[in-house]
């Protein structure tokens, strides 16, 4: 925890629970990105953390945006950036807002697909269009699906018709799963991005651009390699496919630069057992699923925990938060162990939840505010 | 969909998504439920749908109700209800909570742990108090995991004691899981509870009630039995085990009073397919899991759907939300088809959609505003 946020918590003992984001670490991580992959553009992805605070703050050291709709869009455009350093990056829009995003002078959208094409050809004409690709997730805590972009041939065919089209053809997009683990993943799609690349310049067509995605990870319980390694891993897979032509290249990192910024504050609600002869105890925090932390779903990212009572023995523990629903269980098979002294108003704080925590929080299920997040 | 609803789309055209949810519907399911089981008292289970409008109505009808937080609490008071009538069912809560419910005159709360009973000691003194067991759930389409209730032996020390401590060891309620659509299972439960009442009237204990809990199901893409079915098993489960002597009976109604009162209107925003070979499009709507329809998680509950184009040729879809997330897909291997001239901006209608939907939906998640209900 920064020093920051313990002073934070020590002097404001905001009521729980809640999300305190040292802002302070963004902006070096922010920092950090930009000087070791100094080509590439940092496009931060709004959906991690759209909270104002910071978006304004990434916008004041130069950062662009990737944007999922029209209200991030325009929660960018109140908060310091300009429409030029904004890509609606979402290759599902709604016609009216693609036209919305244009009249603000938006002029990057991503497509994956004929009809987001020709929507864009009539909301947004001669604009700049980028084609998501398909590539394996293989390695990723967070995989993303087969629901973003097409294969590789389509891709290929977009951008011609895009020129056809009197749009312009600016390059191509993937995305290798969010908390990637595998370094060599970049490589492989690199390598179809370059073959794309090739076939498209025998089709009389220069691609500009290699949008890189995100994946980059936060520190949740197993340690991550550091963020050079992964800089080093990308621009060696840029370097050997394109050689010393390198394309403009774009990076939307959302996780990476938010997720370790951010502590939760909880505090213990229950202990129990439901049997005599129960091996584990239940843990119930004033925190769960539904308002805050959607993405221990599956038990899939596995945050770190710290308690008042650290230090002392632990015992296994199932995790869960305070719904009636009783798929608000945090952990289960994940064998988080917690001290056995632990009981009713202690504090629990979960690390590395900057990205992707507040934003989810349901609006009034059960009744339960949604997390309460603050910026300092 | 009724033709209040129908006339309200048709004439107000709201902007979709949407959530329009019919009173009377709601009504008349209240009033059938009282009709076919006259001798429960109906604990409206607020999480399923917490809109005011919805509280008033049930209020005015004489309801009862079952929340699971102070908030819900305090929604139920400025909506009609008097504390006597609510029953703070959320087996974990913050000490705070219990006594802040007590001093609003609420006297009914539900434990199953020692913990919980203590903390209701002290908070609450002198209230009524019901521990609720585990039982299967076999048979429903939304199960319950072990989060809630106990075993039973442990059951009955827990209501001996909290005669001891001066409580009201009141009764024990089950729940045999959401949109249960087996039977038998209340005959499975209820034989549970009646051996509990038995051991705890040896101890010198006479428990008051049972409380059935929910269970009972809305119409989703299944048939389900019609609600007589499901009180004639319930009734000839408490006859069979209580004999004449049929304790007080409480029963916790949500998906089953106002799923089927309520239709989620929302657009196609993008129809494609991913590769040339592809057999199946994607159809991309404006509402997806986290804005609306957080319970097609795992594809557990199928809705019913409608279109615009409906009578035209089919063909099978996977069928996803808006969002940049890759997890908002709705369903995948749940065949769904749909007509194939479907196309973006045509209107698709989701039906029995007035509980679990608005109030679970994400507060900012992608810059997408939550669901927007109307209560009519």
């Amino acid at each position: 925890m920064s020093e920051r946020i313990r002073r934070f918590l020590e002097q404001q003992r905001p009521p729980t629970p809640c999300l305190v984001v040292d802002l302070e670490i963004i902006r070096q991580n922010y920092c950090n990105l930009r000087e070791h992959l100094p080509l590439a553009q940092v496009f931060y992805a709004v959906k991690a953390n759209p909270a104002a605070d910071v978006v304004r703050m990434l916008a004041s050291e130069g950062s662009s945006f990737d944007t999922a709709s029209l209200p991030e869009i325009d929660l960018c455009l109140a908060n310091g950036a300009s429409a030029e350093n904004i890509s609606f990056g979402n290759t599902i829009k709604k016609e009216r807002d693609i036209a919305d995003a244009f009249g603000r002078g938006v002029r990057l959208f991503a497509i994956d697909s004929q009809e987001e094409l020709h929507k864009i050809q009539r909301a947004a004409p001669g604009s700049r269009v980028y084609c998501r690709i398909l590539v394996e997730n293989t390695g990723a805590q967070w995989p993303l699906s087969r629901k973003f972009g097409c294969a590789v041939d389509m891709a290929a065919d977009l951008l011609c018709e895009a020129q056809t089209l009197g749009l312009d053809p600016y390059g191509v997009s993937f995305h290798v799963g969010s908390q990637q683990t595998d370094l060599d993943q970049w490589d492989v799609a690199l390598a179809k991005v370059a073959m794309l690349f090739s076939d498209l310049q025998d089709r009389g067509i220069e691609l500009k651009a290699v949008n890189l995605g995100g994946g980059f990870p936060a520190h949740y319980q197993e340690d991550v390699e550091a963020l050079p390694s992964y800089a080093n891993a990308v621009m060696h897979a840029v370097t050997k496919h394109f050689g010393n032509r390198i394309p403009a290249l774009m990076i939307e990192p959302g996780r990476s630069l938010v997720g370790d910024s951010g502590i939760l504050q909880s505090e213990v609600v229950l202990v129990s057992r439901k049997a005599y002869d129960d091996e584990r105890r239940w843990v119930f925090l004033d925190v769960g699923r539904f308002n805050g932390l959607a993405e221990t779903m599956d038990e899939a990212i596995r945050y770190r925990l710290t308690t008042s009572r650290d230090g002392e023995e632990t015992a296994p523990v199932i995790l869960a938060g305070p719904t009636c629903d009783s798929v608000d269980i945090l952990y289960d098979q994940a064998n988080y162990c917690l001290p056995v002294t632990l009981q009713a108003g202690d504090k629990v704080e979960i690390h590395s939840t900057g990205a992707y925590t507040a934003s989810y929080a349901s609006i009034n299920f059960n009744g339960f505010e949604p997390l309460k997040q603050y910026c300092i």
